[in-house]
């Protein structure tokens, strides 16, 4: 292929296909204003089963309910039994199609605490004129007959995920009442464990792999872009945690029998820190962008052409300058972090004590990048303390070593690693999916090349070989994995537009 | 007076006064021989009335019973009322003394948790044949009639700071008895609230005046040098202590969404503590060290004269080696210090979250010396943190502040400030006791320059006007302000001839 720049590839696509298939998006529209009501049934009624990974009994209500609405737009639709909950599969075949797309939501939700919602029942939705702390009040849902773009369903799973599957069901629907088939072959996979970081997600690769084989997986999973434009994330960073402490004395001693003498681990803790990053945030851990190559013209032009709306974050998050090393969020995100998320040493406030403490312990994390995998980003710290003077133990020192070694830390590795991933902009697929979207919205789509957080699921696209991107649909303002989650119905239909887009690429 | 060495004048002393009184300690000794019982029993019932300082009706108690004790041996006794525990007061004048001691000790104790100790009540003493974690058996106190040194009375105060006293009075009891008066007017003064920060001692002054004067104030607390042998400090380091704050955004922010974007306040605040230190633990705040001339050679013999333990206080804490730039105790606390005794930023262990924290906390203190007034050096440390670029708040930052201040802390002093203390040894008051101890013990004292920790009675001693010293006598093992506090009774028959020799300075 000759070196074409991403938008004049865009622009071609766009151009070829334009006059194909003019009218899918206001045919769903259309479908959309006449069927309010009975799909914004569909998604209360989902959502009022309750969906916490671990009450098992009823995720697996939620499973069968699930299969039956496939069953209903006449996908082959089954339970996919793994050592944990069910993953509810389906399969849509379409006759000479020669794409097989392969949709993944999860139909599980974050664990609730009700006493902190604003309604009786996270699993009883609610219907609001808008947000409650903007004075969105309740509006009666059985007696609703149409629903204004800013009203709100306050419920668990609202955003996180269950609206993006109700979403792709009636696009389906709307297609098929509208005359227009979908151009890919569709399967769609359900994990009822994302929440608790799918553990039976990889292994079920190797139990299911005929039924997961596709071209192009897409999650249906997360916030759109604050702009509300739709949007295609290309990738996410992926994480590696751990903690690191440094020791002191055996027990904490007397910081003014031993101040001075003694050295003080907490202190010692802070220029371990201080030594892997400069005053402007760059990390100072040798190697530790290695492979990372300078931006090109295409990565530019992407990044670029994200909307930039860090002076508003700035002001919402009460910070006057971001880092001087990375002061535009979306370069910031293309690089690996060095965070730390936590600090704990001896007491602070009320049980404060006058002492030198036993040890000190940074809570850390890496974001990964695609560069980057974490194993070795992890042997990249430790080469770092180990430079710094440290002798790394695993457990807690014995008399031994505290006899040898001045300064004795620890890494401890605290969850499961997961690597990042991010598929190229020049693959077919992934422009596929973005030309859809410009030709039905008749304006490019917002495309992240690397989301800043991380996809749970990253291990899975990374077993299953093929390339993936997230199509995120709902409202960024959706209280995702807190009290009082909501989806805001505008962006409810226009994920159904989306999805109508994405089916029809 | 000419410029004689330290060592000089100790030995022309000794040698002057050594003919006159050669047989204190002798005469003590024997009748503290003959009188172990009486004396023990005396400790005992003092250790029976329960001396937390909030049981004030008990403290009370404690307070009648001191003053009996006191008129037991002629002493004109008064309970002096505060507004809080009454301090118990007592004078006994001697014909011909040009000189008044104001003798200190305290008669209130640490709270106790008895459920972590290991006999029922911490105010029914035990005797023991030595230290519980070291096999020592409970001996049947009643009976008992001969008491070995290395027994020891298990009870809350038997070391902080009852024994003392009751050493004191006995010394009083075997000078009479062998026809010995003390050198010099006695004052005493006993304290009930030491342990609650002796809040109306300051106070008690003003009031109390007449009663309070007197050439050197000599405090009875506390433990005497490891190796046993007398011990007197001259000084001992203040205390200022804050809490350090590093503000971020206004609440956590997702650190894969915001990592390297948004800075990280637990990252700034360790290069904030690693900026006012070298990796050697030399402190760089400006002006730290200010006004600490370099040692004398008194200075220098005094340090030298301490008998250096450090390799086995290093072994017991675990350590391999001692901060590089103080690698002396004695000349280590010589200085003030800038110690981390905790930290604290979002959650560190299961709580720990993938976020960006909203603050970072140090828990400071700073040890000060005589050179170095508290306020001053707070004031200093505030300089420093200005120097780094940080905009300082005393709450939390407003909207405003945080648009306008990229760099944002706090620093809040969180309790009662006590400035060091520390009377030169070329004072003649000093010089007395050191060499009464030295021709008594027929050995040079260890004599402690500056006491590593602070005496909250620190405010007392620079409000009398007068010099002071310390005097401890207890045994260093002795679970001071925990469970299991004990005295070694060999200390406590030590204590009765310290005390005598003081008495016939």
């Amino acid at each position: 292929m000759s070196r074409l720049t991403l938008s004049a590839l865009i622009f071609v696509a766009a151009a070829l296909t334009a006059s194909a298939q003019p009218d899918t998006r206001s045919a769903v529209k259309t479908w959309v204003a006449v069927n309010q009501k009975a799909v914004v049934a569909e998604l209360v009624e989902l959502l009022s089963i309750p969906n916490v990974a671990a009450d098992v009994a009823n995720v697996r209500r939620n499973a069968e309910h699930l299969r039956g609405m496939l069953e209903k737009r006449g996908f082959d639709a089954e339970l996919l039994e793994t050592d944990g909950n069910p993953l509810v599969f389906g399969e849509l075949r379409v006759p000479g199609a020669t794409r097989t797309l392969l949709l993944y939501s999860h139909y599980d939700g974050q664990p609730v605490a009700p006493e902190r919602w604003s309604q009786d029942d996270p699993f009883t939705p609610v219907l609001r004129s808008g947000r409650i702390d903007q004075g969105g009040k309740e509006i009666d849902l059985a007696s609703a007959t149409r629903f204004e773009d800013d009203w709100r369903i306050y419920a668990r799973s609202a955003s996180d995920d269950k609206s993006p599957i109700v979403a792709v069901l009636a696009a389906v629907d709307a297609l098929k009442a509208s005359g227009l088939a979908p151009t890919s072959n569709i399967r769609i996979i359900l994990d009822g464990e994302e929440e608790a970081s799918s553990p039976n997600l990889v292994p079920a690769i190797r139990k299911y792999t005929d039924r997961l084989r596709a071209d192009l997986m897409i999650i249906f999973d997360g916030p759109i872009h604050s702009t509300g434009r739709p949007t295609v994330a290309l990738g996410a960073r992926g994480i590696a945690a751990f903690d690191l402490t440094v020791f002191g004395p055996r027990a904490g001693v007397h910081s003014g029998n031993y101040g001075n003498f003694i050295p003080n681990p907490a202190q010692r803790l802070a220029e371990l820190l201080a030594s892997m990053k400069d005053p402007d945030g760059r990390i100072l851990v040798a190697g530790f962008n290695d492979g990372i190559a300078t931006f090109t013209a295409d990565d530019r032009m992407i990044l670029d052409g994200v909307p930039d709306d860090s002076a508003r974050m700035l002001q919402t998050f009460g910070v006057a300058a971001p880092s001087a090393a990375f002061p535009r969020l979306q370069e910031a995100v293309q690089f690996p972090t060095l965070n730390v998320r936590g600090l704990v040493s001896a007491h602070v406030g009320p049980g404060a004590r006058t002492i030198i403490p036993d040890r000190a312990t940074a809570a850390m994390d890496i974001r990964l990048v695609a560069e980057t995998p974490g194993e070795a980003m992890l042997e990249k710290v430790r080469a770092h303390i180990r430079q710094q003077g440290y002798y790394l133990v695993d457990d807690d020192p014995t008399d031994e070593i505290r006899a040898k070694h001045p300064k004795i830390a620890q890494m401890a590795v605290r969850e499961t690693l997961t690597n990042a991933f991010r598929t190229p902009p020049s693959d077919p697929q992934a422009r596929a999916v973005i030309t859809a979207l410009e030709r039905s919205f008749e304006a490019p789509p917002v495309v992240i090349r690397t989301l800043g957080g991380t996809v749970p699921i990253a291990q899975f696209i990374e077993a299953l070989g093929f390339p993936a991107l997230l199509v995120p649909t709902v409202n960024f303002d959706n209280n995702q994995h807190e009290e009082d989650e909501n989806l805001r119905l505008g962006h409810f239909f226009q994920a159904i537009e989306i999805a109508a887009a994405v089916l029809r690429m």
